[in-house]
């Protein structure tokens, strides 16, 4: 399985490698960051990350990881990666998102009558992106048919386990899990921080 | 407060950028990725980081970041590396370390009569290690004076939020935690881990 990860300036670092992190275990994936050029791309907390591939390279990928972060702002209104999402997520085996990377596949049409959700703090800010998405408040991520759509920041590493639980079994994510001396908070409906934040 | 981070081939994706996502949301922080060389450097899951500073740079960094990885490996032999860390331990205010990192402070000397922990899986040979450190087999993380070591991979971001709350106080480190919709393993003496690996 062929891993395509969106990377653009001020992405959320956690929502691109805690996900990694975990499906970096599985014998069967390699992973691609992909961007508008190939070289350093800057996350929101400053370090960066290297893209190795360009968006327009012609990569079909069989699964999609767009993740957060301020720079989802902007990127809303750029057609370019907008039209790379749209046609990728139409061939792709797999599409998901953490945090406020579901304002990107709701813009791109990817999310239209989906249910889905995001990041609690941003929550008004990504419905405006996807008016005819079904949006879940209260939920760690949401699954519906293909696509994934997590809260905020860690609950993608949350996500990524559950994916992998789906594709390679329950045993597969505990052990990675495990591996990485990782809490696994396994039940996508447990989610505190909609209350704590005014969604639920 | 600036914080230099060690990176190599083979470093692992989460020991790195984990602890990176909760310290990047402090106002009073700037962040290097340092290696041998700039430019970018593979993690153990294949996605690359882009080091803007090598080792020989000059700068003296006001807190150290080692994290682990397969790496570790090969560089508890590489004395380019383990010098800079003494030189640096030296003089920095704090010292930290994530899962298999320890070996290279235990290598450095930096452990020496201190007391820490690491990576559950990789307990003895990280011991090996570090004759004159007092290895503490059942901890999420460890802090002996101005020395911070956490078990493996995940445990770093739990460490980092502790180190955070330290310095910053405990409602910066929830309010950093809050915002990245975590849930921070907050007691460092939790470690289910250690008796799942036969440590405790």
């Amino acid at each position: 399985m062929k891993v395509g990860v969106l990377l653009f300036d001020q992405f959320e670092l956690l929502d691109v490698f805690g996900p990694l992190e975990m499906l970096g275990h599985v014998e069967d994936i390699s992973i691609e960051l992909v961007a508008q050029s190939i070289g350093p791309i800057a996350s929101a907390q400053g370090p960066c990350a290297y893209a190795q591939a360009q968006l327009d390279s012609g990569t079909q990928y069989d699964t999609l990881l767009i993740p957060g972060g301020m720079g989802t702002r902007q990127l809303v209104d750029d057609q370019r990666t907008l039209n790379w999402i749209t046609q990728q997520a139409d061939k792709a085996r797999y599409i998901t998102s953490v945090c406020t990377g579901s304002a990107l596949l709701a813009k791109s049409g990817v999310l239209d009558n989906k249910r889905a959700t995001t990041n609690k703090m941003a929550f008004h800010w990504v419905m405006s992106q996807g008016p005819n998405t079904h949006w879940v408040t209260k939920a760690r991520w949401v699954k519906d048919s293909n696509v994934y759509t997590s809260s905020g920041v860690s609950a993608g590493t949350d996500m990524a386990l559950a994916f992998i639980s789906d594709i390679w079994g329950e045993h597969k994510a505990r052990e990675i899990a495990d591996l990485a001396e990782y809490e696994w908070n396994s039940d996508a409906t447990q989610d505190r921080f909609a209350q704590k934040y005014g969604l639920a």
